[in-house]
């Protein structure tokens, strides 16, 4: 049933690098310079706009678009709607994060209604998030997940099958399906979680793997090596989480295409 | 008339860190990323909502309720003043940041209708601000407070008393009263004021502390205490305002709540 | 027709530090931590503050005014033109970031607009912006500025002329030109472009010199200069973007009022 696949994430980084693709991005408040910089970092070009006036003209210039609830209201649901159909028109792919889904009434309602409104390539949230959407049980308070008892690959592909995306589930160790395969990616450290927006951030780095990588799937599961091999070089001199924030910038920047791919620890499910 | 009390910053910051409560903060734009990775560096869980669809449903989640109006706007301040109800109504502390209260009128008049129409818990600003609030002549310029020549101790105490609130009053040395006692620290270092927004970590810590302590004139003080603390040690490796920002979220983070109590630098006023 | 211009940065600089004057700035929700930490660390004191409610009052208490479109919406370019009218009443110079001018019509409108209503002081942008403005063919992807095939010095000479306006244009060489005068500043490093917002941090320091030098022109070249030599001290422990992200903040902190002229690489074309 499984079928196969490859995970170049080097020669998809070197693709980015080499085109530099914009990535539109609709995200919330706390992150916006931080998933800006680590765009920048990987080596794409970011770029935030929200107003109803430019959204879909502005995705018109992007490669992907990046759209993250975190601090939502109103008027920004309404743009993400408008540059979501913007993209899906120009065959621009689509990144939903859907923070806090699981949390309030209205990020749940408005994460099933931009799923249900766009064509979303990628749904990237964490295990409360993503079980929350698939109407499995789990214990969520406000945008950070404590706890899951069941078998997050199973809940990878079940998203995937019910919802019509990839979905991307991270956590200590991330799963990504689309429905059939599977792939469990075990890099990253602990130290991710002690930085606020870093779910953002690979969420942003998975709209810039898919503008680079024709495979949704594929294009995910790279962007999630590539945070996660970042994350382990920036680990290494941190001394806690500020010095570790400002280190992974670099990580992310001195990511090397030759080596990247041979660094992945992924399995398949 | 003063009346004794014990401060346990160690003991609360214990306490915290395993019940690790949502901070729900309707924060400032500047700050929000910062007070996030401050809150998660301490131990707590933060989340920044001020949507009017879902404050009140969040502030249900959350031990305690950080009110700032650095970026204040008409729709912010309604629903900071839905959230702040809704946490009167559920028992969930609430702390207030006037930023640049004093600064106009638009800043002062919200500051005083949050104080009116909410139970505010703690009041946490700097001299300028709390002394607008209170009726007496301080110099203020934009949002950060330049000079006052009165008895920082007895501006906490009369703010206070008239106000109805912990008053918690920072600068070189911060004061803390609840209209009876008054704690002085001394904890701290000058760096802490090269960086925009410590003022509003400050707040965002006290709200964490709030949470986890139930005498809001001992949380507002242990807050203090264990930020001031965080400070000095942040300030032993920096080289400027930026390294030394980086450093603060190591050393909240490496705060050992076996030592913070004895290093606290605490008097009675 | 060249005529003669003295540029002492240092001298401004330690005017400003003198002084500390409020730099009142209308500007995008993903640099306002970065630009106001990097007005801080230079020595003056940042407010952010977008209300209609309060902006021509805050505007009154300022040095300078800062309005940067790189996350514009209707209400926000509103309280620009109200922030701006009040500020050309009261002598308060502005300076304009016209960020993301030529990537969408919403945009390029705008930064008309602005140019239009108000009498700007400085325009502060990349060549792709600023060629977009005065009608000059330039790629622009994004709020990135990729290719411009002319000469820049020319091309902020032709600025100033059509606009009316001190043409500040940044890149590898910057240019700054009243019209008459041009003066090609050579000081910076390559690691500033890894950064997210760097540009509207230079914005952000024109501010800062605009409060304490009368002539705009010799303003926003020495500002220039001031974070032009921030970025080459700030490069030399930077291990990557990340560090020298942190490390630029150390630099503006650490310039010298003593020896930062003597650092100016500037030519007269």
């Amino acid at each position: 049933m499984i079928e196969p696949f490859t995970l170049n994430a080097g020669a998809t980084l070197a693709a980015l690098r080499a085109d530099k693709p914009l990535v539109h991005n609709l995200t919330n408040y706390v992150v916006m310079n931080e998933t800006a910089n680590a765009i920048l970092a990987l080596g794409a070009l970011p770029v935030m706009a929200h107003a109803r006036e430019e959204v879909e003209e502005m995705v018109g210039l992007a490669g992907a678009l990046v759209l993250n609830i975190g601090t939502l209201d109103a008027p920004w649901v309404e743009s993400m709607l408008r540059a979501g159909r913007a993209a899906n028109e120009r065959g621009v792919p689509v990144v939903l994060d859907p923070v806090g889904a699981g949390a309030t009434r209205y990020r749940t309602a408005t994460a099933h209604r931009l799923l249900d409104e766009l064509d979303v390539a990628v749904l990237r949230g964490n295990v409360g998030e993503v079980a929350t959407l698939v109407g499995v049980e789990a214990e969520v308070r406000g945008v950070e997940s404590i706890d899951f008892g069941g078998d997050s690959a199973e809940l990878a592909r079940e998203a995937a099958r019910r919802l019509g995306v990839v979905a991307s589930v991270t956590g200590a160790v991330d799963h990504v399906s689309d429905g059939g395969r599977v792939a469990a990616i075990a890099n990253g450290h602990p130290l991710l979680a002690t930085v606020s927006g870093t779910g953002c951030m690979s969420t942003a780095i998975t709209g810039c793997f898919l503008a680079a990588r024709e495979d949704a799937f594929e294009a995910a599961a790279e962007a999630l090596v590539a945070f996660g091999v970042a994350g382990e070089d920036a680990a290494r001199e941190a001394k806690g989480p500020g010095t570790f924030h400002a280190g992974l910038y670099d990580a992310l920047a001195a990511l090397s295409p030759e080596t990247l791919t041979g660094r992945a620890r992924v399995e398949t499910r």
